[in-house]
C-alpha cells in the first residue's frame, strides 16, 4: 500500500487503514475490508481472502489507471475471530462504537488457545498485546475520525450451499444473530473411588447432560448451540470435578429464535443442576454470563445491487446457459466485521465456495479461480458503488 | 524420627523408611505406612493421618520403653494420588517390583494440575521432580532391599458406611478393582456459525453422550465411572473441537465387573463416535489407552485379625451396650499403597469416619478423637503382630 502511495493510519485498535485518494478530498473513501487474524488451527482464507482482495483490487486500479470519484480503501479489522481475545469482532465493534475503547483494550487473553500454554498463569490484555508488536496507533478508533462511505467484504462462505449447488457467488442480504456465553457449574469436589453417584454433584456430569440438551433445544428451533472451550477443577483423576467453565455459542437466523433458545437452556439448564446433588442436600447449580450480543443484520439494498449487478457481469461468460444461476442471495451464518461497519455506513458481503463447506480448520481451501472471481465482483462493487454515490 | 534415634533411608522413589529397631536386628521390621501428598484441593487426612500415626506410635512406644522382638517402622511413599504424576499408588508399586523404575521415573505430570499452570508446555518428570527436592535417594526402590515383615494402614473412610451407621473402626479386608484409562476423541474442527450438526464431528458432543453412558453402564453393574480430566483443541468459542482428551477411572468390587464395564463401554463408545460426524463421512474415532490396572485385593487374615482383636479391645470402654457394633468389617472403594505391600508381605488395613464421607476436598474432616481412636488401632496391631510372628 505504501508502494502504491496509499495514505496509511493506524487507531487504538491496531485497525490498519490505507485510501488511495479519488479526485474528490472532501469525501469519505469506499472501503475494503476484512481481517487477517486466524483460528489456533487456521485456516488460510477466513479474513484473510478479504483483505488480499483490497490490497489486489487496489494494485489493479493503480495498473488500469482507474480513478474514482471518492477515493478506495482497504482496512485490516483486529481480532475479529475472538480466538485470543474472546469477543468476535471487536476491533471493527469499537470503531462502530458499539463496544467501549476500555473494554476492548482491557480484555484478556483466554486460557486455551493452543499456542499459549502460558496464558493460564498471566493472561495478557489486548491492549498490551498490541503495544507489543507496536500496532497501539494514536488514531481515535471511531467512525467518526475514519469515516467510510461504504464498507464491501469478500469471504469464503464457510459452508456448504456455494460448492454443492456448483455456484460460483454469493450476495449476502443478512447475517444471523448470535450470543456468546460463559458458563460456571458449581459442585462439589469428591472421590472417584468412595463416592456412589447419588452422592456426587460431579459438575462434569452436568455439563454433559447439558451440552447434549442444548444441541436437543437448538435443533428444535432451527438454531445452532455449541461449546468450543471448557475448563474443569481440580483436574485430576481421582477427583469427581467440583467445578466447570464452558463456553456457549448460541446462533440463529432470528434474534427472537436465539432468544428462545437461550430462555429455554437457562431454565433446562437450572433444572439439570438442581438434581445432580440432590442426594446430598449440595445440588449443582450453573452462572451465566454473557460475553457478546451480536442481533440479525440486513445488509443494506445499495450495496446489495452493486455486488449483484458486479456478480453477474463476472460470470457472464461461464459456459453455462443461465449464468444469472452462477449467482444466488444468501445469508451469512458466521459474524464478520460487515455486522459492526452496517451499524453506521451502507455495508454487503460477497461469498465465494469453499472445498466441503470447511472453515476453522487446517483444510479450509477455496480454489484460485474461486478467489479470483470473488475479487473481481469486489472490484466492480466498489466501483459501481463509486459511480452510484455520485451519480 | 530422627530424635528416636530410628534408622533412616529414602530409596530411589523418594520413599522415607524409619525403623525404631527391635531385639532382633536379623528379621525385617512391620511397618505403618501410608502417604503425604494430596489432591489438587486437599484434604488434609487422604493419607496423612496414616503417617503421623505411624510417627505418633513410635513416639508412644518409646515414651512407654515397649521392646519389640522385631523392630517396628514408618514409611512415607510418594505420590500415592497420582494427582500430579496420573499413576497412582506408584512408589509402592515399584517397591512391590509391580511397576517397572523407568517408567516411573519417566512419568510425566499432567497438564491440568491448578498449582502448575506451566505444565502442559513443559511437563516435569517424576525423576527430575525428585531431584528437585533432594529426594531421589540411592537405595535400590524394592521389597528385596528393604523388605517388611507386614504393612499395616490406617486411613479415613473416605466414604459415608462408618459415619452414617454410628461406627469408630473399619477392619478393611478387601479393596475394589480400578482401571485408568485416557481416551482420545478425534474428530474435526469446524466453524460453530455455519457448520450443521448433521455437517459436524464434534469431539466435545461424542464426549458427553460417553459421559452420560459411562454412568448408566457402570451403575446397572453396580460399579462407578468417573472423569475428571479434559482437555478440549483447539479450545476457541467458535470453533467445534476436533479433538478431546480425558481420564476415564472405572471402579469395582470385582475385577471381572470392571472388565465388563469396560468392555461395554469400549461398544458403546466406538458406535457415539460412529455416529457424531457420519453426516459428512468423516465420523469420529475414539482411542483407548490403559493408564493403570489394579485388581481386586483381599488382604491377610493374620493382619485382619490383629486389627480386629485390637478395635475390639480401643472401643471396649465405649459406653454401650455392644461395643463390638462399633467395628465393623469393611471393603475399600479408594486404593491405597496397601494394596501394593499386599503383593508382598501381609497387609491389612484400618478406617476411621470421616465427615459426610468426604474426601478429595478441602472440606475433608476426621475428628481428633477418631483419629486417636485410629492411632491406638494400628499401635496395637503392630504390636498384636510383633506378638504372633514370634510366637
Amino acid at each position: 500500500m505504501k508502494d502504491l502511495k496509499c495514505e496509511i493510519t493506524i487507531d487504538e485498535m491496531g485497525n490498519i487503514f490505507a485510501v488511495r485518494p479519488g479526485r474528490r478530498k472532501d469525501v469519505p473513501a469506499t472501503f475494503i475490508g476484512s481481517h487477517l487474524d486466524t483460528q489456533p488451527t487456521g485456516g488460510r482464507y477466513d479474513g484473510i481472502l478479504g483483505v488480499l482482495s483490497g490490497v489486489e483490487s487496489l494494485k489493479r486500479m493503480d495498473e488500469m489507471g482507474l480513478e474514482t470519484e471518492g477515493g478506495v480503501g482497504v482496512v485490516n479489522w483486529t481480532n475479529e475471530e475472538g480466538a485470543r481475545f474472546p469477543v468476535s469482532m471487536i476491533a471493527s465493534g469499537v470503531w462502530a462504537e458499539c463496544i467501549p475503547l476500555s473494554k476492548a483494550h482491557n480484555l484478556k487473553e483466554v486460557p486455551t488457545v493452543a499456542s499459549l500454554p502460558t496464558a493460564a498463569s498471566a493472561p495478557e490484555t489486548m491492549k498490551s498485546a498490541l503495544e507489543k508488536i507496536n500496532y497501539l496507533g494514536d488514531v481515535p478508533c471511531s467512525y467518526k475520525t475514519t469515516p467510510m462511505a461504504a464498507h464491501f467484504e469478500l469471504h469464503i462462505e464457510q459452508g456448504p450451499h456455494l460448492v454443492s449447488a456448483g455456484q460460483r457467488v454469493g450476495v449476502v442480504t443478512a447475517v444471523q444473530a448470535y450470543r456468546w456465553f460463559r458458563l460456571k457449574i458449581i459442585g462439589r469436589d469428591t472421590h472417584t473411588g468412595t463416592t456412589a453417584f447419588e452422592h456426587r454433584a460431579d459438575a462434569l456430569y452436568a455439563f454433559a447432560l447439558m451440552m447434549v440438551r442444548a444441541r436437543e433445544v437448538a435443533a428444535a428451533k432451527g438454531c445452532l448451540a455449541s461449546v468450543g472451550i471448557i475448563e474443569v477443577a481440580p483436574g485430576s483423576v481421582n477427583t469427581v470435578p467440583g467445578q466447570v467453565s464452558f463456553s456457549l455459542d448460541i446462533r440463529g437466523p432470528e434474534t427472537a429464535l436465539v432468544a428462545e433458545v437461550e430462555r429455554e437452556l437457562r431454565s433446562d439448564f437450572d433444572k439439570i443442576a438442581a438434581t445432580e446433588g440432590a442426594g446430598i442436600g449440595k445440588p449443582c447449580r450453573v452462572e451465566w454470563t454473557l460475553d457478546f450480543d451480536s442481533p440479525a443484520v440486513k445488509f443494506h439494498e445499495d450495496c446489495i445491487d452493486c455486488v449483484q449487478q458486479s456478480a453477474h457481469a463476472v460470470v457472464a461468460d461461464a459456459p453455462v446457459a443461465d449464468t444469472k444461476a452462477l449467482v444466488r442471495p444468501i445469508m451469512s451464518g458466521a459474524g464478520h466485521d460487515s455486522v459492526f461497519t452496517s451499524k453506521r455506513v451502507p455495508t454487503s458481503m460477497i461469498f465465494v465456495p469453499c472445498k466441503d463447506g470447511l472453515s476453522h480448520h487446517p483444510e479450509e481451501f477455496s480454489s484460485a479461480d474461486d478467489c479470483a472471481t470473488g475479487a473481481s465482483v469486489i472490484l466492480q462493487a466498489v466501483v459501481r458503488y463509486d459511480r452510484k454515490r455520485f451519480a
